[in-house]
């Protein structure tokens, strides 16, 4: 089976990480390379540790640029999604990266957003329960923020197992290439080494209502969330420290149980051995998700951590494995659980 | 006025902090200075920042080494500090960098520390309400730890004001030197490097019961703290992210004010302009202490966050900060509010 | 095509990665897995990144827990490895990634080293004039040492051609990882971060007489090194910047051909598009080899610069790709030119 | 003796470093701030860690922003400096951080940096030989580029003492502040995080020629400058790696003398003890300039290192020193030789 492949935003992160997750994917065949702003330059000096398509040259993103492939993938600023969509036409696979269609209510993207809501589609966090039947054969999918998909994947078996009150409290710290490519002062290297630095504090931060949206779904009752980002002094990684209260009767061994439940198939989602928790730096550069949880009698709350790499799991390896599942290929085609450390 | 000082433990990262800000203090004349295992040693070998003692040799922590001076700094692993300061006797002011006379309830040290009691000594973080008052004329100063000192500047005025509920959840970033200079494998540059990692998660930090005994006797009730500690790939600077649920009634303006009244006489506590948050590259080598606060109505918690540097501040600083109020000099003195950026 | 592989040292960088690549390798069957120090132990806790086999234990290095292998790579300390090749016999293809069998002349060793020399073994750079030739086959494989990998083909297209003289100035720094694993005070993430720090400056560096051989066998005279190394800021990667006098006539354009010539036709050595330069995130966790070249007319100079990963191609990469020339595979089977960046 | 300064281009990092400085010199009085993209904003927003500033407004760039002062620093981009210190009037001690002012030869000027040569100043190097002298009670200063700031001082003595050849090589790598504060993708955290990247190679950096010019002084014959710099992962420092071939009989001890002699009375400026070599970090945020040299006998060669912060000794510390000389102020005022490590 050969598919065929585009990317429209190739010269960003999180095209350049589809890219390379690409170039290792067996059944994966690569084919238009798009980015207007820097149309008609080669892709080695844009991404210059792809090696394999240094000689590539970017086109501006057209439907006749991306007219014949199988599966697009968009990794372009939020608004645009849908139009260049519905060009592609209803059989092709289209997954986006960008956030235009991962809310399900309108209300809150136009709370979060300010425009119009484009729609909603599969989501592609496929741990998620239900989440992965709706990604099977589908030819849209709404890939998970970052963020997002650290968060959940640190909470929902809590609360799927009725274990976590309904207030969440989550401070999460990212690696810089969560904000993107586009130089601004305080993402030069200059200003993040050396610092942590929160922004978004107090509820603003665009993923929160995506995160609500998730635990409320397994909650079976809205979850309130508490979120604060952090940005760390390391180009890759989320860490994610989450609580919420226990709800009456939880012990370490309901919990842990819990999680063993919930993660005993998940081909990517590792529950480390207790004691040992997630770091960023063993995810790096993988589709794995590194999950601890205790639980903290002194006041009485359940503690859940998650490392994952944002551009891979958080991005563009969620992207593929999704992608996969919507083909019908095997989940982990492509994708890798090994780390690059140190 | 020259107050002549010796430093017990000049090796580690305390002991060359303390000595990097006495060097800048116009009243301190340095003395002796020991270090066990480094006994024999040129400071210039084991601190080259600190040039001008390059060719001061290291003694050992011996009560001849330390007799004869105004002032003795200790820098020594916890359970030593006892000894030292009974031998220097009652008009020698001792500033314990240590953990031996932080907590008040023995209880909580030997649950913590799993050793007898020492004691407790005054408490070495003048912000607090009670605590300048107490250093005055004091020969004995017990340093706070380094987490306490942030999370406490962040929360308390919320708690002095009575706006936050008695539960706070805590996630803390620490700089890498807050764990010391002793190598261990886990600390190599090569694992923290683009690395976020929690440590001792669930409420096992020995940290925990000093920031619960400052809340709680600020709030007049037993505040409880789920406290996460984790690692940042920084050398130094502590990014505190404390929230806790809102009493009845708060809003963002009772907030503001009572954090305006708490730090409007503070030298060293800068509560910075309404959307501007603190980073930790802002205070790097400086005694200052960045403060704001939120309150995010969606979830009905307080966000209080504090950015200090670990050693200054969260350490040496605040010990000279006491050192000064003890000894009667103005409390700036030899101390900057300026940070080193970028 | 099955081939079973043991690693001696598994829980230190190189063996680390020489797993990493083996998970990732079409034909290797992982086999025993020993390390003397940390024996007992799993995996998981000593390389958390090689999530597939985080449940393996380690054995001793003995021979009979390497008794049964098609492969065993050595990662040990110098000195060790003589011992354990012969109890293995003649059969068993051993790939020494230690430095014992590197240099031809004992006089060398001896002087570098302080012990006897061991013996030389085909030397794993098969980009270098006549090693792959002599890998073939080969049952013993001696890996070269990361800075003579990435100054060997910064320098030798240069030498080959007869471009320039006999005298080369190279400084190179490193990620720490090529240091170790052992845990000792200057490596300590609070000490690397932040500086950049020469060490074995003046001709001590135990690669120089490595680098003089190689660049030597080229050139067919003895070439002079001044090889001065430095630790920077992160974790992984070397760039070696090195430079000689150009031979009369040299030009750009001779330059350039010379080094065309000499990597038209390698796997993993990308001579670089005229203007772009060699950066280590590029090559991140890859096996590949950026190189660059320039003539500076105003001090009639060739520099060239080379960006390796001194894990991957520099050690474990260099390692297994050899491995796949003496057993006959396809040369670049389980090993990526892709670099993992940003 | 108060001396009232302005700052021309206070929001950049020269700018920036030059005020954390003058706030702690005691004879400075620090009147306008000007930067023009930025006037109308508050400093607090463009320097957080200028914490006693934070209330300044900037104002434009302009004759009457900058009139009644008694010293004006310029930290402008090259060419507008000549304008801005004529209307400045020749009784106004003009330090200007940039180019404009430091080549005595317009053709090397114009080779640089393709416009008309606007001056010759004294020049900000006060260890250079005959430098200091020309400073004195001089109303124009050209502070040195902060590559030549460093390299000079690692070669200079041996120069001076006619040890080396006319023929250096020089490798360099800065810290990321150095390439300034305009927002380049380059220059993002994700891209300089975790890499070493060469720029500027074959002789084209404009530092080279003032590199020369000071070297050729101090040898009486024109020295030949190969210079790489190349970007470190760290915010501040650099590290010069300079070698030249021996004249003939040079020993290691006639070397040392050299130095000894050249910087027996110089406060910035220390030859570290012998087998100590310098490292960034310990001068970060200092004056302080570590020097270390050694002879390599098996290539008959002098290695000299040198590490400077490159924005304190390297621009903003050179300037204020320089400043303390015009002014007949002690030389050290407001200088500090302790770095802020780890």
């Amino acid at each position: 089976m050969a598919v065929r492949v585009a990317v429209a935003g190739a010269s960003g992160y999180a095209g350049g990480e589809v890219l390379r997750l690409l170039l290792a994917h067996p059944e994966a065949e690569i084919g238009a390379l798009t980015g207007n702003s820097n149309a008609g330059q080669r892709l080695g000096a844009l991404q210059p540790h792809l090696l394999p398509l240094a000689d590539r040259v970017l086109t501006e993103t057209t439907p006749e640029a991306l007219a014949g492939h199988d599966v697009v993938f968009l990794a372009l600023p939020h608004g645009q999604s849908a139009a260049v969509a519905e060009q592609l036409g209803p059989d092709v696979l289209v997954v986006d990266m960008g956030a235009d269609f991962r809310l399900a209510d309108p209300a809150d993207w136009e709370t979060f957003y300010g425009s119009p809501h484009a729609g909603t589609w599969p989501y592609g966090l496929p741990e998620l329960p239900g989440a992965r039947t709706a990604l099977e054969g589908s030819r849209r999918i709404a890939v998970p923020g970052c963020y997002p998909t650290a968060v959940t994947l640190a909470l929902f078996p809590a609360y799927a197992a009725g274990l976590a009150r309904p207030e969440a409290v989550i401070v999460a710290a990212s690696g810089t290439s969560g904000a993107g490519k586009a130089p601004k002062p305080h993402l030069l290297g200059s200003e993040v080494m050396g610092s942590m630095a929160p922004y978004g504090v107090g509820g603003g931060h665009r993923h929160t209502p995506e995160m609500i949206q998730n635990l409320s779904g397994v909650a079976g009752e809205r979850v309130a969330v508490s979120f604060t980002p952090t940005l760390a002094p390391m180009p890759r990684g989320i860490l994610a420290t989450c609580s919420a209260a226990a709800e009456e009767g939880v012990t370490a061994q309901s919990l842990r149980t819990a999680y063993e439940k919930a993660y005993a198939e998940e081909p990517f989602v590792h529950l480390l051995p207790e004691g040992q928790w997630p770091a960023t730096a063993s995810v790096h550069g993988s589709n794995a998700v590194s999950v601890q949880v205790a639980y903290d009698a002194a006041v009485d709350r359940i503690i859940a951590i998650s490392a994952i790499d944002n551009l891979t799991k958080g991005t563009a390896g969620g992207a593929v494995q999704s992608m996969n599942i919507a083909l019908g290929l095997p989940e982990t085609t492509g994708l890798s659980t090994i780390g690059v450390a140190p």
